[in-house]
């Protein structure tokens, strides 16, 4: 007798009883304001993983001597933002009642709430680590709150007072760089690299943190492939070295995801590769710590 | 002293009190369900209009020789269905105020729904003539009413029975075909083609008509750039003579649209092309009937 | 509890024991002599058969009325043509064996011939409809027998005399169209079109029949993505009009498949949407029959 | 000792003086007034032609057994149009002053022009049939005389009164199709198709003729890769058949040529090999016409 | 009423009267050698300029605080390089004689030529610091003088000896780099990178300075789109660097330019996305500097 | 008389007795196991080279001052590995006997074993320096041995120990890196970039050496172009010192070769002229050293 067709995320093939973490897509980018289609990301990562090797020589671990349970994506309402953040805090909260780890692909920054409604159920006090190129302080984009121009906004409303943590932040309009030392102390955040990362992580030790990474802080000439391509971006090794750091510390992450690849708009599917390699070593970043 | 940077659909370069039809663009796409990127569609037949020429030898009329106003594209809460919609509600309705004829280019084919409402407003008995691939009648598209899947359904419910009239249906889940006789009654649906069209139109002489194209009725042969291509369409001259037969009858066009051009889609440019030349087509049918 | 990421072609989610048809991959393009690429034909289809919907308006059937399996793509030895020909004539095999229809979505053409031989083991007296715009008759390719360029010819040398029979083709090197009266009566090949493919399936009646689609018989215009595609073919609902004839007649189809779609050479994506609406049609067209 | 590395056409690997046709490319596009590209015309349909056969099943003639010389691209002074033209005119003369025939594979249609001298100097009673989705009869375009858009304005002031014929014809400025009765006599314009073709070459018979093929006469559905494409073009066999028609009649062909494929536009590859084919096919109707 | 559709250059919507810098596009590639497609630099730029924000996180400025007009693109006579460069420079022309900052965006670096013109005329000393990766210095180009290839050739004849300063420069034929010392007066060429700017800027205190960037100064990896990539090339962030070491000088700067974006031969948009980066950042040092 | 269409790498157009090397391309890709198109590597340098300039003004050398044959692309039996392998060998043993330096282009990396093979014959002792992304050390893929990842395993099965330097290593599967000592003797391999390499030159003073340059090994921002791209590359600068750093040694370079370019996979086109140049400096780097 034959056997379905199960299509994982390379090396993420195990039960889901035996998993700690668990993938999950995310197909979504209807807030989007530039140019769609992060919402092939999650399918593309997934069928380009293949491309990748189970192990890293990086962190010399071999992603096969884990257990990982890929539980494919969500299938979404198109068009109605508020459904789709439903579901994905429903997944979320799913994940973290097993006491596995949720790790999202998504699809458009926005996703992000969803993860967070979730997470700060169960922690409260919950931290967030964001990489990105952009803000996305803002209070609406052209009357559109639930946007990925706003998600760490809409977070810090969630959250309160000195929990976001922001990092390679390059591009946004002048109200999100220009703010009064309320909001500075609101949201932390760091311009165009990772200054001061180790400390953060430091300060974070034993706290829950979720871990939330744009894409879009590498820079264009590695990731052409995401909605706002931003040039002056990080490179590929400083983001490793600074995951690296997350993963050395001892925050405790109770979430993470990955956003904003648009696979298509980059034809030579490297920026899908890039993905993968970094879902790759942020797995093998928390599997080898927490084993 | 320089002039400002005015772009028009070639052509259309009138002053707005002139003009007897005004074009507008609704570059939306946010509940596209496959593939987005209508939302580039408007901009892109504006740009690209300067590939074609402003005679047409089909019709042997002269764009030139008629003032129509281009107002450009709207400014849109992405990600907010019934913003858009009502945006799009008020700019139809300016132009109708003003006893112009509103010529809406898509973006996906839920933006139909909003210049409907505005006509409607204005003549309660409009029927409608829609040209596309899919029916777009289901009940809602997992949860979601306001899709572009649900496009005609939604203006059935506006308009009440036997009001809307569709050629070239051939993509649609099973409901959308099999339907009871009163529903048939309420949508009439002509498979494949456009049999049946002038018949239509001679019933339809000296009624309010609102024209609907949604580009994917054409062959993907001829016009890949659109989200859900559907092969075994008609071809372009068939679409030309059937758009003819709509201008050659004495219905009254109170609006019209074109939709779902994703020219992204097409890296060839000719999807582009091919729909700046129906809008050609369109605007000199319209126009030399009306003269 | 998570399910797993099973992924089928759209419609396609029966268990195995139930379903009387069992679709599978065969990512496999290494004799392919002009352009890759047809290795991605499988996954491709798979994926974007949600582009399309489970009902025929051509057929009025409902593909989710039927049974049918999905079991994916084979994992190939990329390089060594023998092995990869071994694999699929053993998954033909197993599929034969239970008594259920193989269907094989290839992969460049050289794949029928694996499904070939397992067909012949069972019913010696199979006969092939074979759709195509080359006659894939040669007797080597620059030295290599075992090439998508002579398919047919290999095929021929297993079945003997009079059991292959050609349309659509409209390409190949001299030696392919001048053949002695021996070669054409082993091999009956009929230029451009169909003629005649009424009488060919009234023959075949209560005969094994293995239908094998190269979907290079389609015009490029329609199908660009294809190793070499070739002007002057069919158009769409020609096909899907010979497609009808073969499943009318009474011929007891063993087998079949679609061979040769290289998605990436066309970055508009119609070539893998007419390719998964073809399969819709044959899998409805042989469901319906034999219901 | 290793050869030289030799690229021709398909089938055109004869020495000089053994051959009766001589093909050169001219990569030149300078003065395309909507999408460059047309340069890369000559080397694409060289590189290509390798994915076609030298067989034609259309006139069961094979390439290889005739003669024709590749005399590569000439090396052109990009930025002006004078020194392009006479290095045009210069290769055209050589190749008539050895009493063979040239074959050009432009290229912006520009460059039919210098062939044109060459061609009149020799046969000062010489027509052109050619083949356009354009006129090319502007006087000027935008102060430019040399350009694309006029060619055929050009060539009529060099031959004179009712030597010109176009077929195909369904784009232009006004001016183009609106002439007065003494331009209409100086260039017979048959619009959409090749109606009437069959008596202007039973006219021509026994008269010099230059054969001009601008590819965008074609649909874009099969050759998009042209730098204005023009919906409602005509198809590929029904061009096929109006060139066979051209080589069955008696018109004395002293001069031949292929333009404006700009490859690059159509990254499917097939308006290259259509290019590919339909080359074939003159060389084979004009070869085995005069053999 | 409605309004027309103005379309600048984002933030750059001021009236003509109350600026300090004026935009104009040279949409022209007709000279270009390799790959043509900078005619579409300028339309790009501008249309593509929605994906960036106004505030410049580099320099701390809102360019909204300032007041720039865009007057669109020329219409070219497109074949004709003198026409096009006597277009070009009295469009500069008319900018200085309104005594403000001419900001041309090319287009191919031949445009160069057209706007120095004008500059030199009312400045006759002035100088030109020259960001590229090619030394343009070619005496003629296969004949052509008026080529992309010789545009600093031609400005040095023009403005005489030690005018001309060149930076990161790594292409070009033997007799552009093995100089005599004379020419190497006439026109100081820096190899590689941007060594000895920060002296250059101070020596030009007080003096007029034409700034032309050709963008190919960058690596290819963040500038794809462009005609003649050149491996090896300065990174965004030490281009940025070298903009800001001229700003920060006391030259006067009288004219500037942007040139050979070449969008379309980078399907990822980034290179467009970095060139309006490039711009904003540009005019932000300008008007920072002159405010 | 006209010539023939020879087409060389720019600057190679020499006799064959007069040249100290030859070039020769091998258009194959069938063990490729994710993405083909390296069969497209040769020709597009070749057509390609045209874009740069055959002047170093990294060496300060010139191409046309040495003398270089190329010998166009080999004519593959595409599917058999082993004939494929044999006919590599026979062309560089065929170079070799002329006492010139064989230079090959790629090609997937399975063609480097047919080189050493001959170059090994004549050279019994000769060394590797493998530049690479990848250890290409398998025993076999999938049960293929004759595989481009089992290339340098392969080669060190016919060298035996100690004779295979590899660097820039930074992807394989665990048993590629967790290798016992002896393996590592066999075999050199350093991870990411080219520390050591010139001690390693040193040691090979006087012995003949092969070097394989694997274009993966730079980063895919700037070679985009290949099968299998890995983030965390070496940099084009960093790569071109490595290359001065051979050929700056005194070890006898007797064979070298440039693989896996997949022209196709990067539509900018970047990735083929990065080739280009690496082949100039190779042969640059190599003819000044034994001019």
């Amino acid at each position: 007798m034959l056997n379905k067709n199960v299509v994982n995320f390379i090396g993420c093939d195990a039960e889901y009883d035996e998993s700690s973490v668990v993938l999950f897509g995310v197909p979504f980018d209807s807030t989007t304001s530039f140019r769609p289609g992060a919402r092939f990301g999650p399918s593309a990562a997934r069928n380009e993983s293949y491309g990748i090797e189970t192990y890293s020589p990086y962190l010399d671990e071999e992603l096969t001597d884990f257990k990982v349970f890929d539980s494919g994506d969500l299938e979404l309402p198109i068009g109605d933002s508020r459904m789709v953040l439903d579901m994905i805090e429903e997944r979320e909260k799913a994940i973290l009642d097993s006491s596995k780890l949720p790790f999202m692909v998504g699809g458009e920054h926005l996703v992000t709430l969803g993860a967070i409604r979730a997470v700060a159920a169960k922690y409260p006090d919950v931290n967030i680590i964001h990489f990105d190129a952009h803000a996305d302080l803002r209070q609406d984009y052209l009357g559109v709150e639930l946007s990925h121009a706003c998600v760490m906004r809409r977070a810090s409303e969630l959250l309160g007072k000195g929990r976001i943590y922001q990092f390679g932040i390059r591009s946004g309009d002048k109200s999100e760089f220009v703010r009064d030392d309320d909001d500075k102390k609101r949201i932390v955040t760091t311009r165009f690299g990772f200054e001061g990362l180790d400390n953060t992580v430091k300060e974070l030790a034993g706290k829950p943190v979720y871990f939330s990474l744009d894409l879009d802080i590498l820079d264009p000439s590695i990731l052409p492939g995401t909605g706002t391509p931003e040039a002056g971006g990080v490179g590929f090794i400083v983001l490793l070295r600074a995951i690296e750091t997350i993963f050395a510390g001892n925050a405790e992450i109770v979430g993470m995801d990955v956003c904003e690849l648009a696979p298509n708009l980059d034809p030579s599917g490297v920026s899908t590769a890039v993905t993968c390699k970094l879902i790759r070593e942020m797995l093998l970043g928390y599997l080898s710590k927490n084993k």
